[in-house]
């Protein structure tokens, strides 16, 4: 090797968190171009401004997490990105590895909801479940919109392709579905419903030993925009009122309680607190922590 | 291995970064706790309550991060870090053995400043040098005021402490000190003078291919509180109100420039840009990249 030459590879996109008893680790599948103006609502200019002002350098790039939950000595995935669609993303299975563990070793996966970037990375390219062994745990409002023909009937194009590869998925992991509400699916873990992004749009609550920390999919896309300004939207919001309605109740929860939070599509690590600011909130990242 | 069982360690704390031809890797030196009483000046308590407030659950730890430079066939490190203090720092060395680098290899060191969270780590526990082909590169107004009998008479017991550990290392590196002002160091790479945290106290400005980085020492040592109440201080500032200034104007070139800067005290991986805000600035982590 040269040693002044530039490196082959990043490193692993992992890090580790200790909850109580569990340790919840954030896999980075990586990152996604978009647009802010197909993303952010088209009634919502000002926050684009806004944020382009502020955070004029940031690109476009949405990132995408997984979280990996050892809990109880069951492996749980929260999502499972977008496989790998573009060089950018799919490192879901890399990090994984890196871990220590195998697609074989999962035993649930717990979605937040069933868009493409996050149950693309459930399937290999043959169209058969990459986890084997994993029961997939979605909200029944989840379940009931992605299999409701009216529903699909009157979704745009871009949408139909979304129902189809849902339906793929479902379809793959037919024989292990299961559905949540707001029940436990493992000791310390339980759903909290978060729908508008999705009907079934779910987020995870992970608590033990005192210590708590909360796993959003899509209450934030863009954390330069909508934490400052909760009350922007996303094209892809199904039902933009009850998202917006779903990201300031999680918010307001997050920094009152002042809880922990994941996000899928926070920078990764991906872990922080929830500040008030202003007329909306702030991310405080978590500090890198060298110890797990 | 019990595959739900804590892993042993957190992956290493190493983030490449590209500017045009020169490779910047971010190594996580580690955290080191601090007290939020101790370090802001007394004079503003208002920042800290505005920091508690706001970023009330964020700890009162002081990261710490060093910069490996590989450029033209060359490879320089930023600061050496504070050396195995405690568990939670002296991390350089494992994740610079991470990059495939040894400390034989690294040809330069810029130092930022001498203070020990960034010198220790030049030596061994025996006080020999730990980089033996490395040359010592710091301001000449540095080197000056460490070795300068009647600053260190005039100083507190404390800080005599700091004039001890430096003198070791610059004797270590005695015969390969080489000072520095504004010229460049490496091709690409020049000392940007930043006196008042210490008199010599110096950030490293690396450009190649049209794109830029800033690298900072003690520019700011809370994110939380110096990039929005820049005039804010810390008691170990060798002249505050020098400091202070130092701070506007680094935050402001780096703001006005939309310059991409790494702090040694910001949080891991430590790039970003600087935005205006308010009556100070914000900072906009870099997002994590996972290709180099």
């Amino acid at each position: 090797m040269d040693r002044a030459s530039k490196p082959a590879a990043q490193p692993n996109g992992i890090h580790h968190l200790a909850i109580g008893e569990i340790v919840v680790s954030a896999l980075n599948d990586g990152v996604h171009q978009v647009s802010f103006d197909d993303l952010v609502a088209d009634d919502h200019p000002a926050c684009v401004e806004a944020h382009l002002g502020e955070h004029r350098a940031a690109p476009p790039w949405l990132t995408i997490n997984c979280f990996l939950l050892r809990c109880g000595g069951k492996l749980a995935l929260i999502d499972a990105g977008f496989g790998p669609k573009t060089p950018f993303v799919g490192g879901l299975l890399r990090n994984l590895s890196a871990t220590g563990a195998i697609t074989e070793d999962i035993d649930l996966i717990l979605m937040t909801h069933m868009h493409p970037d996050h149950e693309s990375g459930l399937l290999d390219p043959d169209g058969k479940a990459i986890f084997p062994n994993a029961e997939l745990v979605l909200h029944e409002k989840e379940l009931a919109y992605w299999r409701d023909e009216a529903a699909m009937a009157s979704a745009s194009e871009e949408a139909k392709g979304d129902f189809i590869l849902a339906r793929k998925a479902l379809s793959a992991y037919g024989d292990r579905l299961r559905t949540a509400r707001e029940d436990e699916v493992l000791p310390g873990v339980r759903a909290m419903p978060t729908p508008g992004h999705t009907p079934g749009h779910t987020a995870w609550l992970i608590e033990s030993a005192g210590d708590a920390l909360l796993v959003w999919g899509d209450i934030i896309h863009f954390p330069g925009i909508q934490f400052a300004f909760p009350g922007s939207s996303v094209a892809f919001d199904i039902d933009r009122a009850a998202a917006v309605a779903a990201r300031n109740k999680v918010l307001q929860f997050a920094a009152q309680e002042r809880i922990r939070v994941g996000g899928i599509h926070l920078d990764f690590p991906a872990f922080g607190h929830v500040a008030p600011s202003g007329s909306g909130y702030r991310f405080v990242p978590e500090i890198w922590w060298p110890l797990v």
